[in-house]
């Protein structure tokens, strides 16, 4: 697969290669002994932004502990405003590839800037695209060349159709290792930060066939509705999460308000995994 | 409770007794031997419209085998155009009446007319105010003075605030019987026909103590969707379900699109009974 | 016209008497000596609610004296929540006659329940049917059957379609006399209350022969931006305006925040004779 | 000006050099002989995509003659879909720079990748950040290196606080040289294809001394509600526009449906010329 033999490349506004017509098997990611698809259901978890090596080695134990199976961090971190954090940069992706090394669990992390794709790819096991990015085509056709799996946040106000448009963007340069996942779209409702649109979950099952995620801290942008939301995204068959944990979120450098600490979190873990029985869904636990 | 008490009643955009800090327990409403709380789960399922003796019967012998515990059914149906399906109007109602007669299901169904508040009080056990209606304040204050129990849905693009300030009327008037029933809020999305806003059913189990429903039916306008999202709101701690069934869909005289057969709500109904136990919520199944 | 012969009564989800298909050349509409066309342009002025008989008295000669030629007040105001000021109820349409009585000035005011469209309709010159009421079907079918003139404000997140939908509802009732009014629609914006969707105007001159007013006030929610917006309107080939004036906005009983004091009124009025020049309008000054 | 004395880098989502406050007097932005300021008014036209030599050529002359004083293509085009044109490249620019040799006017083009900022930043007089880029914060970090002028383009589900918190990049990185442009927002109205949320223009000006454009093209997504909301953006204040006008929109290789033929531009800025005259605007016409 890889957009090799597209015979209709004018095509205005359309996508092919990840349609469920092109290909009706969900398509499986593997990443070290991990597998994501639509038996197992992964937890991809840790702080919004890598703020030290404390933070991020003592977050990843915590995580693993609960059951996560993917560490995430942000190394790049601009902001709407340029007075806000931005991020540590290399050195986040070098703390991040020390958590991975002692905790052996593999590192999720953002690009933001088509001149850092190497560097990035280069730490990170998953290449996250953020939902502003969903349509830096230059990005995406950067990253489309990598092998290496990337996760695609929809934009904020992006249509399943955009959304797919850009997935099509990277399977179509040569990259078939995507994940899709869904963080909330902004409506007129304020009392969330963004509305959460778990029906896109049973949407795209329909339409492709990529994985599905959903990042209910976004999502929602308040700590205490992240567990409902993370349960529900499961129910509607979402294939994994994303979730922010910091072990201090009073003292986040960022998002602290939509944070689980460690203990929410793996009280979180034990509901998913009741629940991820009733879904016939696997969740491996690592040593 | 009821509004007997209210020491500030000039306050601005406020509400007071459907907040949780008025009243920290869960309302409980009993309609016969049916109690809607946090403990129980319900599902209210049946057509759109009522349309003949024999649909409305049909559909309630399905709903009930399947284990719904409430009939729902619109006899009144004006509709964006007047060119559309507008409803049997009280021969519906007397169809209904006697499905419950049949069936022993509790019916609920709409008022949209101030003057047929007390008619359709008559035959109904549950009222419904509908998305449209939600602010239509003069049908509140009517509906406020009966003891009647009453659903109401949130209006298309209501904030919490605005909803939660419209239960108030309710409960200000004397009817402290009220249940929120999430139905799908308007956004740029249009793949689905509204937006199914799943993270108001935990935010207004922060805020309020009234039972939450959700509408999983008018919340996607499509039936493959409907399924995913009725279990997603009970994961996400919704109270109960009102759910499209017809016995026909492709046939029906309104929202035929977004209507689950009986052999499909029947599958449906085991997945939540499974995911039920889970959840620790009881569901009834009626002899 | 209106609704004799139609000839597909079932079609779904449309609309025919409303079209400028249906009828080429624009609605005129005549309340005493003004006509309401795309030749004049009129502008109805006055507070949000009817407060006190000294307060509409002294705001209808002050709008007079600036140019308006209608008078607006609100006697029913259920708002949002309970406990906001209800409005003074008939007396408030009574003090509106006074004015007119005194002033010349015919009355537009709003009616919101179908058991009071004969009393409105005994003291008013137009109708308003306000934006939550734009699909209240029942209040729509009872102001069809009155020849009086109907200000017709879109739902808060109506579609031009549905608006139009709900206009052909008075057309097929029998009442061909209907102004629609463009008061902005609900977005995830909230620097204003809402946004004022002015392309909506040449959008409804294209796809309707019924005149097109703008609501600037309830448009913008914020004073400051009321005189642009009104120029605006009038730029994109609006036929009229509404706009809040109140003699002192700071105590006003409802949306304060959004209105005009008379001496920034008239200098609007200004402005907008002048603008009238250019843009090919007629605006009458009444002595 | 240009953030060199800030004094509180630290302070989370805010802006502080773009403000009113900061700075009273308006922003004044020379560009050869055009002074962009809020005395004059400017006409920026073209058509979307650079096509060819003869293509772009033919528009300038155009448009020049019809009174614009910029000249606009876009040369880099990646689109929603890959299978979409996506533009010239290099060829482009050079195309744009031979039309303002022979004709005299100063070219708008945007660069999306932050690779080629210097390419454009050589051939362009203004470089333009599209709406898809308005927070993609590396770019406008490389922007705020030049002192050339930028146009910053409204992203399609930005609030004015996130649209001035992305303008503060640019100041804050040493450029003062900005220019807001609204060219509308994604709503639940389909009928366009985004909603143009002029009240963002006198909003703008009570918030900023930046200038503000309107684009009437891509907030309307019609060429026949172009002229009447360039006239309205004209009446609520704005400072210039930016039109799209292709020699053959049936022919356009994107957004031909909203681009403007030579002789219906001609005629718009007619109209504009005398809408200037009420609203003290200088339209210079080059010779």
């Amino acid at each position: 697969m890889g957009g090799l033999n597209m015979d209709n490349k004018t095509e205005q506004e359309s996508y092919k290669l990840v349609s469920r017509e092109y290909q009706r098997q969900d398509t499986q990611i593997a990443i070290k002994e991990n597998i994501i698809d639509s038996n197992q259901f992964h937890v991809i978890a840790g702080p919004c932004a890598v703020e030290s090596k404390e933070q991020i080695l003592e977050t990843a134990w915590a995580v693993k502990e609960a059951g996560a199976t993917f560490l995430r961090g942000g190394a790049f971190k601009p902001r709407s405003s340029p007075y806000s954090f931005q991020g540590l940069g290399e050195e986040g992706l070098k703390y991040l590839a020390e958590a991975r090394e002692e905790t052996g669990l593999p590192v999720v992390t953002e690009v933001m800037d088509v001149r850092d794709v190497e560097l990035v790819a280069f730490y990170a096991d998953i290449i996250q695209v953020g939902a502003r990015n969903m349509q830096n085509f230059f990005l995406l056709k950067e990253i489309s060349q990598l092998g290496k799996p990337v996760i695609l946040k929809r934009g904020q106000c992006a249509t399943l159709k955009e959304w797919l448009m850009a997935a099509e963007y990277l399977l179509y340069g040569g990259n078939p290792n995507v994940i899709l996942c869904e963080r909330g779209i902004r409506t007129f409702e304020n009392y969330t930060r963004n509305t959460l649109d778990l029906s896109a979950v049973p949407a795209l099952k329909d339409l492709t066939h990529l994985p599905v995620f959903v990042d209910p801290s976004h999502g929602t942008g308040k700590r205490e509705l992240v567990a409902p939301m993370a349960k529900a995204a499961m129910a509607a068959g979402a294939d994994g999460l994303i979730i922010e944990v910091h072990p201090n979120p009073e003292k986040a450098c960022s998002d602290g308000r939509q944070s689980l600490n460690p203990k929410d979190f793996a009280l979180l873990m034990q509901d998913l995994r009741r629940l991820a029985q009733v879904m016939a869904r696997e969740m491996v636990q690592k040593e």
